[in-house]
């Protein structure tokens, strides 16, 4: 992994750092609200990921010699560096639980502390959440569509750097079975899959001979690649052979893989060849810059697919390739703040808040999440956040509070989850989302409201500032 | 950064290395060759990025305790495991020079090694490359458009995690002066930038006090971010209220920031302020969601903009996300390979070879590479690498050769080249491309040929494969 030490921030945060230590103003208390503001992907949801990695960053964040030294060169003020050297993030977060479903506007997450610390760790939050949040979505969008079959990252050399890592896990939170990733594999628990490259298969002088040594090398586990040089003409054929040679040694060829040209032909074509000589156990895989739009289309064209291996487009969430994710600030010494902007929609949402999730009478999900100040009591109505006109009643939905402390002064609440639950998780979430918010093409509005409380309090803020001309 | 260690690999390496261990192959001598297929952003040329980065992974390249005990359970063969634990990369590579400008289908790099260890750096050799590279080429047109401005990089929160990390770096190659992110800063020597952020600002009651408790930190090295509450009639007259402080304690505001809005009319009507309150020298530093194109636009207006803050597009990549760098088998035992497709232009190049860039009488740059086998000498005429009847003669043109080694039995040839080396070598070469590959739209077509001995070698061997069926 990556070793985060409290340098991987932006320089502003250090200035901004430093005139609060200089002014004797750090210990404010100040609360930050981490949010996004537009779905990935012209979606209906996003699913939250990266939290896990987060708090054990958060946990570990400390300053080593080497940063230290950095920053004296930088010319930073001496007393302000001696502070920095017994730095420790020390602050309360409150968060969705890792796997949830996310919507904007709404608190995903909010960080409660002095504002030197939660200024700090701001860069290193937004830089693992709002990563990690986008490709869990992307691998849930292609889950969707891939059904039960196999789905495998494959995507660690077309990766940004050791994004790529970190794309590996966050693909499993949105629904992929495996990856080729091994270092993933090893720190996340991830399992691993891979078969052979065109590159093995050219160093023999026969293609058949190529299988024949990898069939007899990985007997329980082979897939073979069949695009070397003839896909049906070759590949297909020479792969039946060796399969017909592994039945007689009391094995079964698990697999032949395909990685270029029109893969529904051509997957159709080998299943006839396949299942013509009586190796209907063998499954076919498909590869070559899919997404989820390639999958649904290779899938309404009956291609007879078992695995996918995808690659560049999960784990770089192309074509987004960034959640716009922010981090603000909400609260400070004590009183609520607020960001005004000339956009409506940019406007900050003050104060401690809770979310709440609106359920129907049986608890089934209605489609809306409702911010409310944190303590607030009575929730009757929701507003719209931007529009003071409109509002539903909310009285008699159920209300799943969705925010919960999950690290007290620095410390976790508690131990980490574990990756596949994180995983089922997200899974049990994303049934629980009705289906017209699941759709690609033009989602349904998922809806995020504001309580009387806030929606008070935030435009009172907004008058005094205008009253105020600061 | 990331620690590296040789798991960071796709699981088909160590299955392929396992087979050619067992198989009494893997001392097999094989040559890979790296290279893209399109260039990224609809552009006419990319530069070339994080050779340095690579070699140094590779000098350094091991399985760690972690990793052998991680493999064990995987249920690789002990006999291998043995061989993993004293594995380190011995190969030869030959690169562009890092900085350099590079095209579609010729080889950028070559592995020369046994099969075993030049099958396993695939993949982390595909991940450093293809990013940095697409990074540098994103930075490099920014530079173009943002002309002598000052440019910097403020992606890391957005960045594809530790991905920005390395963004940095390969933006710098690119051509951007400075970044907010301290700890690539710290590692790789770029100058670090960054001022303040809303956040300070709304954690006081007043706009002005904040500005004033900022100035009076950072005397020397002051900019004010305006755009909190009312750009030009709470953030501008502030700031020159603090500006006019400043000077009467002998020191001078340095810019001020805005981030939201219309920027090409708020830097305007600011510079008309500023200007008017006898602030010439205050600079008008812009941000939000940039790039190449919204900067153009920005200088077609004419905005007064002295620095711009680069981030999400710039890190990313975006729209792209990803090069489609491939690492391909050229060469295996004592023969060239091949890998045939459907596809005429996915058909590889076999061979060690050379690359020569076309110079003109007077040494400039024609747009043209050429590539040779290696030793080939006598080259007269260049080939169209996919259409046999185009052709032209190369014989008066100067050639300059491209791929130099730069490691041999795993250890590097020269010392590290410096960050601020290679970006000026970059800068260079950009100087020296004429200008018709620069332009963003329908920019010219670099041609890149092969030499007779290439074009005959790769027609035989294709001949070859056709006869065989194989």
């Amino acid at each position: 992994m990556f070793d985060f030490t409290a340098t991987y921030t932006d320089q502003y945060q250090l200035t901004m750092a430093q005139a609060y230590f200089l002014k004797g103003r750090w210990r404010q208390r100040a609360v930050f609200d981490y949010f996004f503001r537009k779905l990935p992907f012209g979606g209906g949801y996003a699913v939250f990921a990266g939290m896990e990695d987060l708090l054990g960053v958060l946990e570990n964040l400390s300053f080593d010699r080497t940063d230290l030294d950095f920053l004296a060169r930088q010319g930073l003020d001496p007393e302000f560096l001696k502070y920095l050297e017994g730095f420790r993030f020390r602050g309360n977060v409150y968060a969705s639980r890792e796997g949830d479903l996310v919507f904007p506007t709404r608190p995903i997450l909010q960080v409660d502390g002095n504002i030197l610390e939660t200024q700090i760790v701001e860069t290193v939050l937004l830089n693992i959440l709002n990563f990690q949040t986008l490709i869990a979505t992307k691998a849930s969008r292609m889950r969707r569509v891939a059904g039960d079959r196999r789905l495998v990252d494959f995507g660690l050399r077309r990766a940004q750097g050791p994004g790529g890592y970190y794309a590996s896990r966050a693909a499993v939170v949105g629904g992929v079975d495996a990856t080729s990733n091994v270092r993933a594999g090893r720190d996340y628990g991830i399992e691993i899959s891979g078969t052979m490259a065109h590159s093995f298969i050219e160093s023999y002088d026969e293609e058949l001979q190529a299988f024949r040594d990898f069939a007899q090398i990985r007997p329980e586990n082979c897939v073979l690649l069949v695009d070397t040089y003839d896909t049906l003409r070759s590949g297909v054929p020479k792969a039946i052979t060796v399969a017909k040679e592994m039945e007689k040694r009391g094995h079964r060829l698990r697999g032949i893989r395909l990685d270029s040209g029109d893969l529904a032909w051509l997957a159709r074509e080998s299943r006839k060849m396949l299942d013509a000589a009586g190796l209907e156990y063998v499954k076919i895989a498909a590869s070559n810059q899919l997404d989820e739009y390639v999958i649904r289309s290779l899938l309404e064209q009956r291609a007879p697919i078992d695995l996918f291996g995808v690659g560049t487009s999960l784990v770089t969430g192309q074509p987004d390739a960034a959640l716009d994710g922010v981090y603000k600030l909400v609260f400070a010494g004590d009183s609520p703040r607020i960001k005004l902007s000339e956009t409506l929609t940019k406007i900050t949402l003050p104060s401690r808040k809770q979310v709440y999730r609106m359920l129907g009478g049986d608890g089934e999900w209605i489609g809306a999440d409702l911010v409310a100040l944190a303590g607030e009591e009575e929730i009757r109505t929701m507003y719209h956040p931007f529009d003071n006109r409109k509002s539903m009643s909310v009285q008699d939905l159920g209300k799943e509070p969705l925010l919960e402390k999950v690290m007290e002064g620095g410390r976790r609440c508690s131990s980490p989850r574990s990756l596949a639950d994180i995983a089922r998780y997200a899974r049990e979430r994303l049934d629980l989302l009705p289906q017209e918010y699941h759709r690609f093409e033009n989602p349904h509005l998922y809806k995020v409201g504001l309580s009387d409380g806030l929606k008070v309090e935030r435009n009172g803020l907004i008058e005094s500032h205008r009253k105020d001309g600061t």
